[in-house]
C-alpha cells in the first residue's frame, strides 16, 4: 500500500509499504477514506534531520474497519469509524477521568509499531477503547460530513477540549489567539458552548472571515501590546473571562496573560515550543490567571459533538480549504507550510 | 498609638505615632484586638534594605469599629468585625466575580494612606465593601475563637482558596506542599471540603502532627524527585487530582507537577519567588494539568466559612502557637523566621 513518510525537512514522499496486519487479539486494521495534515506535523517538517529512514506521518483518520483481533468486540469489518488521534483502552484510570492521552497504554499514530495515518490503511491498537462508530454510514456521508467527521479525529475535538478546560459557558467572553485550524475550531466550539462575546485575535483576512462566519463577534488583527489594548478596550477594560492561545508561541504566551480578566482562565492547545514561561506575580499569580490545556483527550468528546455535527448544526470540516489525493500530500504540506491552504485534506 | 514598623532587614521596631483619622466618608477607623504576623511579611524582614522610614507592617485583623465616615452603612461604632487583608469596594466587576483582590478600588495595609495592622488601631478606607461582621459579640469569643476568627483575614481563607480553586471535593487526593500555617490551613479547608485522601509534605514534625490534626491522611518528609516517587508510590502511581503548593519556592513547584495526576489541579497560594516556570510539555503541558492561584479574595469567602468557625466544626485557630503583646512584636518576627513558632498572634 502506498503511506506517506517524512525524510527530513521539506522531504515528504509517498512509498509502498506492506499492509498492516492484526498483531494484537484487541487490534483492528483500518482502510482509510480521508486523512490530513496537521499544524503539529509542519513542526516536523521544519526540523527533522535528512535521514535514509523515512517517518510515518499523519495521525487524523476516518476509514472502514478491514479486520478485527478475535477480542475486539464494537467494531467489525465493514463498519465506517473515527479515529481519535490518541490510541486508548478507555477503561483506564485516566481514561475514565477523560484524559485518554494521559492512557496508560497510550499509542500514537507513527510511533514504535503503529503506522501513520497518511496511508492507504493503518493498524490501529486497542479498537474497542479507540474507534467510535459516527452512527452514519459512508455511503450516506456527503464531502462536507466527512470533512466534519474527520475533524472529530482532532482539530475540532482539540479547539473544543480548550475552550471546555477554560469553561466556556453562555455569558462568557471569549478571546481566541490564533486564525489556524485549531484557532477557528476553538471559535466554533466556544460558540457552541454559548460564549457571548468572541474576540478573534489573527491577520489572515480569509481565515478571520471564516472565524466571523464560526461565530467571532470582533476581529483583533495587531499583535502584542496593541493587540492586549486592542481586546481590553473590546471588554471594557476589564479583559477576557477566557483566552485561547492557539499558536504555542512565547509572544502568543504573552497576548493570553495580558488580555485575561482577573480570575480568568487561559488554556493552551498550540503544542508549546517553549518550556520556560512567565507564571508569577506579574503574569498569572497577581490576577488570579488560571493556566489549563494539553493535548486534547478527543475520545472523551465525540458522542458529545457527533449529533451536531450529524444534524448540521454545526459545519467544523469548514476548516479544509484543500483536498489533494494521497499522491499529493508533499504539495500538501507545502501549501499549509507556505499558508497558502489553512489545512490540507487528502482523499485515499 | 503603638504600630510596627520596619525599618530593614531583621529591623523591626514599635514606635508611637497619631491615631488614624475619618479620611472619606467611606472609611472607617478599627481598635486592633488581634493582629498577627505573616509568612510573606518575612520576605520583607529578609531583604528590605535599611533606611530611616520605617514601612507600616501587618495586614491580618480582628477588632471594634471606633468611628466611621457619614457614608459608611453596614458597621456603626462598636460593631466587632473582621478585616479582610485586602481592602476592596466589593461592587466592582471583579469584586462580583469573586476576585475582591482584583478590585478596581483595592488598597492594601501599609501602602498610601492606609497604616498596618500590626499596630492599635487602623483606617479601613471601602468599609462597607471590606468589613464583616462575625455575628458574635467581643465579649462573647474566647481566646480560641478570637484566634479562629482571626484566621479569616487571611491565612485560614488563604489555604481555603488554593483548595478551592483547584476544585477540592469529595473524592479527591489533595497533596499540600508545605507545612507552614498556609499549607496547614489548605489542610483544613482540603478537609473541610470532603476531600478523601490529604497527603502533607513537610518535615517539621510539630508542625506535620497538627496537620495529622486538620485531616492529613499521609505526610511526606521527603523533598525533590524522593518526595515525588513517595507520592506517587501513595497514590498507586496515579498521582494527586489536587496538589496545593503552599511554599513559593521553585522546588516546590517542581514537586507540584511531579506529583499531581493527568488532568489535575495545581494551586499555588505561596507568592511566588520567581517569575519564569516550567509549563512546556513535559511539566504542565504533556499531563494536562491546570495552574491556578494567586492572593486569596478573602472578602468572597467569610460568609461561607463562618459558620464552621462558630459552631465549632473547625478551629483554624489551632495555627497560633505563640501569642505575644504587640510591644514584643519585633520577638515574634524572630520566632517565625527561626521556625520556633508556626505562627505569631499579637495582643494590642
Amino acid at each position: 500500500m502506498r503511506a506517506a513518510f517524512l525524510y527530513g525537512a521539506g522531504d515528504v514522499r509517498v512509498d509502498h509499504v506492506a499492509e498492516p496486519t492484526i498483531l494484537e487479539p484487541t487490534d483492528a486494521v483500518v482502510r482509510i477514506v480521508r486523512a490530513c495534515v496537521c499544524g503539529s506535523d509542519l513542526h516536523r517538517y521544519h526540523d527533522l534531520p535528512a535521514s535514509g529512514t523515512g517517518r510515518p506521518m499523519g495521525h487524523e483518520l476516518i476509514g472502514v474497519v478491514e479486520e478485527v483481533g478475535r477480542d475486539v468486540a464494537t467494531v467489525r469489518k465493514g463498519d465506517f469509524v473515527i479515529s481519535p488521534f490518541a490510541i486508548s483502552d478507555n477503561t483506564c484510570a485516566f481514561c475514565r477521568d477523560g484524559f485518554q492521552t494521559a492512557c496508560v497504554n497510550v499509542h500514537f499514530f507513527g510511533a514504535g509499531d503503529v503506522g501513520g495515518a497518511q496511508a492507504e490503511a493503518v493498524r490501529i491498537p486497542l479498537a474497542d477503547g479507540t474507534l467510535v462508530k459516527p452512527g452514519i454510514t459512508l455511503e450516506d456521508a456527503d464531502e462536507a460530513m466527512l470533512a466534519s467527521l474527520l475533524t472529530l479525529s482532532d482539530v475540532f475535538l482539540t479547539g473544543h477540549h480548550a475552550a471546555h478546560m477554560a469553561g466556556v459557558a453562555p455569558g462568557r467572553t471569549v478571546t481566541v489567539i490564533g486564525d489556524g485550524a485549531v484557532g477557528l475550531s476553538a471559535v466554533l466550539a466556544s460558540k457552541r458552548l454559548g460564549a457571548e462575546r468572541i474576540v478573534l485575535m489573527g491577520r489572515h483576512r480569509a481565515r478571520t472571515d471564516l472565524g466571523v462566519e464560526f461565530g467571532a463577534t470582533d476581529v483583533v488583527a495587531e499583535r502584542g501590546a496593541e493587540g492586549v489594548a486592542a481586546v481590553l478596550e473590546l471588554t471594557g477594560g476589564e479583559g477576557s473571562h477566557v483566552v485561547i492561545e492557539a499558536v504555542g508561541h512565547m509572544p502568543a504566551y504573552e497576548q493570553a496573560y495580558g488580555v485575561v480578566r482577573p480570575g480568568g482562565s487561559i488554556s493552551r492547545v498550540g503544542v508549546p515550543q517553549y518550556e520556560l514561561a512567565p507564571v508569577g506575580w506579574g503574569s498569572l499569580f497577581g490576577k488570579n490567571a488560571i493556566l489549563s490545556g494539553g493535548p486534547a483527550p478527543v475520545r472523551a468528546y465525540i458522542e458529545e459533538v457527533l449529533p451536531d455535527v450529524l444534524e448540521g448544526r454545526i459545519d467544523p470540516g469548514r476548516v479544509f480549504d484543500r483536498t489533494l489525493p494521497l499522491d499529493d500530500v508533499a504539495e500538501g504540506y507545502r501549501l499549509m507550510d507556505s499558508r497558502e491552504a489553512l489545512k490540507v485534506m487528502l482523499t485515499v
